[in-house]
């Protein structure tokens, strides 16, 4: 059976391609999910991909990946910069975190440059777009093979 | 068809008449929400009223308002004070938003007197009591039909 | 004899329309003195409007308003920021105080996001442009009512 | 009939046991609940016992307790240092309210030493272990009794 | 031989139940004493009561307890705030430290809402009132048990 | 009987004269202390002078005061920027207490310019040289005398 | 011929006995004006009475000062906190400047806790009340005797 | 007609040469006004020179060279550091405004370090002494030139 | 001809593989550069390689890159943190700049949780190990096709 | 023989007139030494011009011109802000120095604001554009003429 | 007669050897003490060594050794952190002071890199273990010499 | 062969003895570095002497004392308080490093009272002039022979 890695979108993101493209670009969060599945597949893991605008959902998935996943892949949007509850949910897991920002988020306001997620995750990964999901499920891919 | 403004109470608005009157006033949510569906006729407007308790839920109407309404005049309550997710659903929106505080948090301990949606909304209403919703929906419907 | 309000205007406010109109609008003082009279007129008030670029005028204004007005609406313009004098003067005044400004001070410069006046104020109304003194008087003559 | 006390437990909490067990222990949630329901039996009380990883439900039980408990016994755990709403679900409470943490948290991460909760609190008490559930149902017995 | 629990209050309590007593509660020093010796009983400990108002006197005494105690209940009370000598003392101690206050103290002044000896205990309880030393020595009492 | 105030000199007084004269002034304790006398004597008080290097021997003496004074000057010296607990014992007295300082810590490094103690101070005399202590014992008189 | 003492009162200081007397007592200006004078006069100076609100006329009554007077005593009121240019005025005069308050200011907002004055003043009296000018005068006179 | 450049000087400035000549140097008012004019005159403009120690009619003068000047050369003195009303007029002006200090305020005082103008003017001079005026009036007939 | 791409990396990266392999893995910076040229081949692009502890020899290749590359990764070190002077050659290129991080620098000391070049980079990769420059210049590629 | 002026360029400038001209203009390296040989020339001073990007070679010929040189004008960009150690060789020079910046950095980044260089120099020229070149030399000859 | 060099070991520090090795190393006070006398009777000097827990003791020697010493060699342990009243007896000492930390404060919390004696100490030394005591008589020596 | 301690000395201080010698001293740097060669050679060890004022110079010869030291001796000067590159080159070292200040940096300007290099050196050694060196390879010695 392949590893799954949970692809975990946060709040605001099912606007994806809708809202203020200049930063966000023009894709649509089925177009990342779509991105998401076939890098996976490709490397030979699933992909298993969420969204919610609801912390305490995002939570339960977190919980709910210690179960079943081998790795999270996880854009907590607006959430990095204030929920210290998915951090907590985040530091009971074991295995591999990778965050995402689509945006540089060095660049913008303040208050979003830092993230509590930042200070659990394995890696981050910001400003590179879209592509961003993909480099994040190759380095994911790494870690999980290297057990 | 009138344009429609969605008015939106944050947490613990639900207990508006029963919780602390000498900060919040006698008069309940429901008294709230019928002078703002008469002063809203009255301006050829529709009030469309929702009070929530859940970040996620403000959220989502955040967003449906981005199909539906032409403004939103929205009281955050605590979640001013916390809530990055609720700024980006605003931020997502491109029509009017008025911020309305029953009490003057300026006056008010600290962590109250810093709101995230200060800085997206085009103006922001404290501590007119509950006339503060009559005042945001008059300038809401100034905005709109300036376009 | 109907109760008088004090309308008062800080600070380059005599520019009005003429400077920067992208942040503060092409309405003159002179049109929003007239929009206060008429308005205090349809609301059963008399509008005693000044303006001035000297501190030390508008501290004397608020003293005298302490024996003729029933209540101040203040636009202390740059002088919300720095000057605890007009503060002092104000908190030596009883009756209602509502303060305006015509731009969104919390989207500003930072040091345009706190008020001295805000501190004392019963109400605040900020970004509403020039309609924000309609408001304010809307306000002011509900209190008044309520004595 | 037993006064009622509302025993609460925030995000994450429902791992205990299972997550980090060299900072909160081998007790699961269970276990927790089953030894506050029986001090609470034995201190002539009722232990109302809950969890949830949301926010907004947290707020909807401390409003339901206002109408049906005696006191709150409220482990926040992550939202204690975020939650401004919690804070004022429990401003609008007028019996006790004993704030537990399972940790001393003021030997942890510089973001855990600080509760909004704490200003409310009648009673904190922290780094107990699970214990600390039984020491703040005696206190709040204690202030239940003394009306 | 029973274990021997010191039980050290800070400067100013032996006005305990003369001043204040809107914060701190109409019993006096040598009810609480009184009440810590009973409590102790109970459980099945000594407890070894001073107090005193020279900073150097209650380092003395946790030095003696390093050789003759199993636990220190600690109620610094203004050196809390400012003394890294008593911290440095119990840092040197390796059995069970609990820190009580009487009062909430983070509902107090900013200056008492740090205390540099919660760095160091197992435990801190605050605005118990006086219970407050009967829960800490029952804690106590647990870790000693608990070797 | 004459009433008596308590003038209380704090640490590193005792070199008065002998010590940084171009801060200080020429005068020592004991003239410092004979003026007093004298001053209080004129006022019809009576001083009784102490001075100590021990904070907890200021807070006894204080303690002593609420026994035995009706009003308390001091110059608590280095503690005034340290002490919560001399603080704290003052807060204990319902009697006047009036703080001098001999220069003006206002001038001085930037860690001399807190003191607790002014907190709690009624009048605050810093910079007026060893003439500080007649003036505050005048003020002290007329306090006194006020009842 | 006597030398002149110019005793300067700021902003809003012609309100005394009329606003705040909780704060302020109910002495009036004129009340203080003779005070100053008939205290000067017992101590062989003679009192040069002036109040403004403008900030400027304070500066040009500095300025003349340095040509008439011996010693300022000085209650900057409001201007204390903001006015770099009265202390910049106080700077160019090379004779004694006391600095009164009639509020301890150390007990009040923070912002009133910090005077530019104090950095240039002799001597700072705060909290005596209406006394504190007697006293400020009392050490001036010691001051200019001094020479 | 030739350009004319309003040369405007802030508070205390007219003691030019008279207070503190180890920061300000020996010359006068009435000298750094020959030198504007005459270095005006050498590059083809008017210089008009005025001085005031009041806020307000430094505004004034800023608001009547909207009409009547090419450009502003300004030493805002003690209101660098404190006025945003008099930032808020040059705010409203189009032309070059050039900020001119005769002492370098970076080695001063930390609160001489900060000028609100300096976020508004199109360059800074500070520390060249009197030869300032000379160097910003150069400056500013360049800017005039280009247009 | 293949598009280059400037290979930058900081000061003690010589040491790859040699220091502190519990932070920076096992591989030395020849590894490093010859997986950035195999990579960069693959991708249709060539990988000029260059390390340097000197700050100004970074400047120089920046700029000369301005000339010769397509785009320029670069893992700054320890300038990240301190080199105003690199930003600003950065500053001077219009082609895409991709920072990378061997370690998660949100995991370590405070000084290094802040980059200049990430307010300049178009992307932020840290905590990929010696993959994250692959992933680099993978994105590198991606906005180099891109235009 | 003319005395002799250091003119020192910092790093990037040797990219003038290359680089974001709408912040730094068109005019290149060279026409800047040109234009301060010319404008040293006319007031009897010889310019001696250099520009690198290492802060060690600033360093060296600050100390080469302690020999050399009556003056320096200094530009030293971005190590303005981060570099202690010019700084330090400055402090060990007892000649005029003068800082310029092409820029008014008062305008820009929060972190191009404060220039340790200022602490040291005699004057900051900053806005002037190439102009500012030719004013500091202007008063460097001033100064120097005045020995 | 040999000249004496007050050696002073302040609280906590009679449990040399016996608390915390790791961090304080194995000797024990007793071994500091015998390491002092021998090794000033080798430089000539005469060791007087003393410890004590009590701040004011610490004060009164410091106030002895100005009549009877030519240096202090001093170790302020937890009151380097908190004592300004050791600071202010220290000033008033006008030979040399030399401060001793067996560890490396800087390495440790964030509230043990400040103290206070170091703003008044001729030198530090911090982290050479007890041979600190040795290289700081040595030193001392050095400076009586040089008188 | 004896073990080599390598003495480094950073920016400026090739200068020593030449400037600023109410700081410094009149030593120069030959004469420091003959004190380390004749000090080394007295405990038995080679003294290597080198001074750069290149950052990157002080880093290759950190690394290069990795294959060739026994210990470093460091006196980082300006870089102390700048450079994270020398202390990430330190940290590569698993010798003795002991940091050696002539003058009292913590009696200096803010900015150098932080240091970098403190966080990984063994030993800091502040204060004692030129025999400060003479102090620090002593202990240097006396690590290397504890091996």
């Amino acid at each position: 059976m392949t590893p799954v890695v949970y692809v975990l979108n946060g709040p605001n993101l099912n606007l994806l391609g809708k809202r203020q493209p200049e930063i966000y670009g023009a894709q649509t969060l089925g177009d990342v999910e779509e991105l998401c599945r076939s890098t996976a597949a490709r490397l030979g893991l699933t992909a298993e991909c969420r969204q919610s605008n609801a912390e305490h959902e995002l939570i339960d998935w977190i919980q709910e990946a210690r179960e079943k996943a081998a790795a999270i892949v996880i854009n907590p949007a607006a959430y990095s910069h204030t929920s210290v509850a998915i951090l907590d949910a985040l530091n009971a897991c074991d295995f591999p975190v990778i965050e995402v920002h689509i945006s540089n988020i060095h660049k913008r306001e303040e208050f979003r440059q830092h993230s509590y997620v930042s200070s659990r995750a394995n890696a981050v990964i910001a400003g590179c777009g879209v592509q961003g999901y993909e480099l994040a499920l190759t380095h994911a891919a790494a870690l999980v093979r290297a057990g």
